[in-house]
């Protein structure tokens, strides 16, 4: 397949080759049972496939669908027809199912080869990839938790791009406090639920795409327990459908009103009515729903998804991150501005912008984020493979472990700096990037978002300071420090023999510090700097990353491989001495916050 | 005056009155003569009058103007009729000329409270506020270096508010680099010129509002001196004038093109031809313009215009920021969600966000980012009012050197860390505040903006190290070190005496790595990280204006006075550390950006 020359913009094709196989060696999971199919000319060839979609489908029209946004008229979304044109291709290539069994019609790809197949959407264009996003996400949670008839009947249209999918949480009066969910599920004497509420901020929650779209909604169940522990997973359809899979009867879930935004423009952002009474399905109120497992189990379900949705959306926003990059690289090489300060001769030619240190440090800067970032999002796809299909149980376990620690990491730490990368794309535009003659403004934009869905920055770092640096005796953060501590011994000695060191002077600080914290009773004390905690921990599991990568250059060397060596500097460098200032100020207990007294403000 | 209750979103009114009052002792300024006619009343009748224009007339338009941006017409730029309401109003008040001579029909008020009255403007529409903006540089621009008829026929006009102004720098081809501009200005026998060129980022370059627009214009005198030496400055007005003040001919300014831009939308951005033959003034070939001052002296002109238009920008950013936070902080009061850690029963009632120690840390970081902001702007201010009144020219020098190193701090720290305010605007209205319901995504679009013009991040860092910090064998600098060494030692021994340890650290660390940078030879490795060096000042800067603040709050103790007490503390604790690391790694002398091969990107 001949990758179109556009897609070059998107991502780095070298690099992703570099990272998924000469550091993650992901060729090696062929001899899995589950990867038996696959070779790497598989992997490449739905790295092609992706990366021409995006070029060719979904990059065109990301200016378009963020200036005509989707419009509520007569009850219904207008979409651009682009949208179609480019869900529909990914559907009809079978990309929905990339990671899924065989057996419902996916490709059985691992984790680490789709997050790096999918970033090439999420850099194209965002927001038309949120429908198959969230499809993708609703598909995988009724694999992991649904019924065989439920897997039947919603998800394997879901594969064949015929159905998409949503995930309902949040209400207008609960974002981030998910226990204050007040939708309810009535249950109905033949077995089905009918569920009446209010979803607020629901993306892709309803076009007309597709056949159907399938609400995976959270609710609560009369008598149930209060708080979280009472809340309950449905699929609500918006048709409901036969038991010979045609579509049938209206279900009664209705588009309130949609969210217009500052970026993610493309994909409808919804409120969303059930059971208000605008159908009758059935002939009764509410609207019809299919408990999903257990009652009172969402929880669990939930935290599944979750962390499975938090690093796909660090995965996005490491993608536009990395396209923005590539795009201020690009404009930098061929812009010419300005002399060098040695160099004031004003008959002399202007340089590229790319000559200009200050312009260098914005780069290496974009290029240290995203290029770290991704790494991350590799690893953590390449744990999702470890802990499906490692033949030792112990690694399996192990995989887990390190998957729950690094997912507050994954999600926050590519949405606070490949959205830093994107403004520093701006600024090497220069004026010009501040227009929307140029790409970089929608990436930033777009990005801007990754802070704050799938559990804002805040809820992150009490993730990971207030449950996972403890659970299960802090096993996790054992197996982190365990982890990083053997790439400081594989370095030491060695030509990054000062990165080994000053990584191991950060992840002793790194445990020092959370001792310090976990063993104040005060939970509020404790967990009152957690978002500074989340930051500082993942500087150093960035500078892990980037050591790693360094390691793995060892093979060869190319300007690919003294790039990346030179980059892993820069980070330990400009990036990663920041995090001491936040470990110092953590460890003092500092109770400003706690102690201010809003009248003050 | 009864200035209406929107207003308190705009700016804390209570905070200007202790800052300039408490703090700057600006009454103190009504002794000297050129504020003779003023007292303590008319400071507060010009700040409540410019609090009720901004929030009548002003901010209500504000995001009418963002979603409704000047369109290109038939030749001509079309605005909603918002803005010329907005606009006249603030001509008919007299507003214009309010720190300009009364000779001229301004109203002599002192800079620092200008900054203030103005900053109501900036928080409630900065885009409609450019056009203000840009005719008060212009004015003063030619109040300087114009001659008596110039000041007569274009700056009484612009100060009455019949016309208004630009500044005409930027070029397709050279934007930081002005020594790059090709626009010429060729003589007539009649001593005026006939301009031609083409203007690129023109703000408020065309429009229908007023009788007149008077660009100010730089290009070169064939035969004059190479690069920016040979730069002169011309008036040319979109119509000439006759000598009655009738407006006549049309000049040969076209309007080749609108910039769309992220932010700051509702402010025409123009690309301006000049003598492209669309017009014949005269029946002859260019656009007619006058010489201001001498030939080939711009260069010392511009940068007089510069620096106040620097800490316009600076002033502007703040404001945006300002506004951004009190509308987070009105949101965070009032909005509840989620319980605190030590509370987590679901029964009982959610808690507003105000109580979250995270939200509290984003809503202190903002405020230590806008009051410390806004406390420089008005600092500079207040420096202007001593470089043009005190009665010892010892203390007029002093205050022209703090100015001159204050100024790319004052342009750059609030643009940089103002919009991070936004940021966390944002991040506090939740998913609410990525939506344009609410306004913050838009200040934070438009605050993106000030890190960019008026001279970029980067071109100030070279400013500040390279130029400001040895200028007169280092006075500037010497006067400024002075100056926090006796805030430190004003403040040692007290209740701020951890403070003014901490200030003093940061400040010998600043002598220390300045004299290393200057000690440098190679001006290419000296400046290579100017921009993390312009970072690490400006954090010392802003400790000590938290220092000089907290040290104004000795008279009372009341909540307001607590809470700056407090908010000093937090930037000390919070955001002061993290300048050591930038003078680690310039101390340095790190070479990173000079040696990487960009074949590696």
């Amino acid at each position: 397949m001949t990758v179109p020359t556009s897609a070059r913009l998107l991502l780095s094709r070298a690099d992703l080759d570099f990272q998924l196989y000469d550091w993650l060696d992901v060729e090696s999971l062929v001899k899995r049972e589950r990867f038996a199919e696959h070779s790497r000319e598989t992997f490449d060839d739905v790295l092609d496939l992706c990366a021409t979609i995006a070029a060719e489908r979904f990059a065109p029209h990301n200016k378009l669908n963020d200036s005509r946004e989707p419009e509520f008229v007569d009850g219904r979304v207008r979409l651009i027809p682009e949208v179609r044109a480019a869900v529909d291709a990914v559907g009809e290539a079978g990309i929905v199912g990339a990671g899924m069994d065989a057996s419902v019609g996916g490709l059985q790809l691992p984790q680490a080869v789709q997050t790096a197949a999918f970033a090439h959407f999420q850099a194209a264009n965002i927001a038309t990839w949120g429908y198959t996003f969230l499809s993708v996400a609703n598909a995988n949670l009724l694999l992991a938790h649904g019924s065989p008839e439920q897997v039947d009947t919603w998800v394997r249209p879901m594969v064949e791009g015929r159905y998409h999918g949503t995930m309902c949480l949040s209400e207008p009066q609960a974002g981030s406090s998910l226990s204050d969910i007040t939708t309810r599920a009535e249950p109905s004497a033949d077995g089905t639920y009918r569920v009446f509420g209010n979803k607020m901020w629901i993306s892709a929650g309803d076009h007309e795409l597709g056949e159907n779209i399938v609400h995976l909604v959270l609710a609560k169940i009369p008598g149930g327990p209060k708080g979280v522990k009472g809340i309950s997973q449905f699929v609500v359809p918006k048709y409901l459908v036969g038991p010979d899979g045609a579509i049938g009867e209206r279900n009664d879930v209705t588009l309130a009103g949609l969210n217009h935004k500052m970026g993610f423009r493309g994909v409808t952002n919804t409120l969303l009515n059930f059971g208000e009474g605008v159908h009758t399905p059935g002939g009764e109120a509410g609207a019809v729903g299919y408990l999903v497992g257990e009652p009172h189990r969402d929880l669990t379900y939930m935290f599944h998804m979750m962390n499975e949705a938090r690093v796909g959306v660090g995965a996005g926003a490491t993608a536009l991150g990395y396209t923005g990059y590539l795009k201020a690289l690009d404009y930098a090489r061929t812009r010419t501005q300005g002399r060098l300060p040695d160099g004031k001769d004003p008959a002399a030619a202007q340089v590229a912008l790319v000559d200009h240190a200050d312009v260098r440090r914005m780069l290496l800067e974009q290029k240290a984020a995203v290029e770290g970032a991704l790494g991350l999002a590799l690893y953590c796809g390449r744990l999702l493979d470890e802990e499906a299909t490692a033949t030792d149980p112990a690694e399996r376990e192990r995989a887990a472990a390190l998957l729950e620690i690094l997912t507050p990491i994954a999600k926050s730490w590519p949405s606070q700096w490949c959205l830093a990368a994107n403004d520093l794309a701006i600024q090497v535009h220069g004026g010009y990037g501040y227009t929307r003659e140029y790409d970089v403004e929608q990436h930033y934009r777009d990005n801007r978002l990754n802070p704050i869905h799938e559990g804002t920055h805040g809820i992150q770092g009490i993730d990971l300071l207030g449950r996972k640096t403890t659970m299960n005796g802090g096993a996790a953060l054992t197996e982190l420090v365990r982890t990083i501590s053997a790439t400081v011994e594989r370095a030491a000695g060695g030509s990054a023999d000062d990165l080994a060191v000053a990584l191991q002077a950060a992840l002793d600080r790194l445990v020092e510090v959370t001792a310090t914290l976990n063993a104040v009773p005060d939970q509020t004390l404790r967990l009152a700097n957690a978002s500074l905690y989340l930051e500082a921990v993942g500087d150093v599991v960035l500078a892990w990353i980037w050591l790693e990568q360094y390691l793995a250059t060892a093979d060869r060397d190319d300007a690919l491989r003294r790039g990346k060596r030179e980059a892993a500097r820069f980070f330990f460098r400009y990036d990663l001495p920041r995090a001491e200032p936040r470990f110092a100020l953590l460890e003092q207990l500092d109770r400003t916050t706690l102690d201010f007294d809003p009248a003050g403000f």
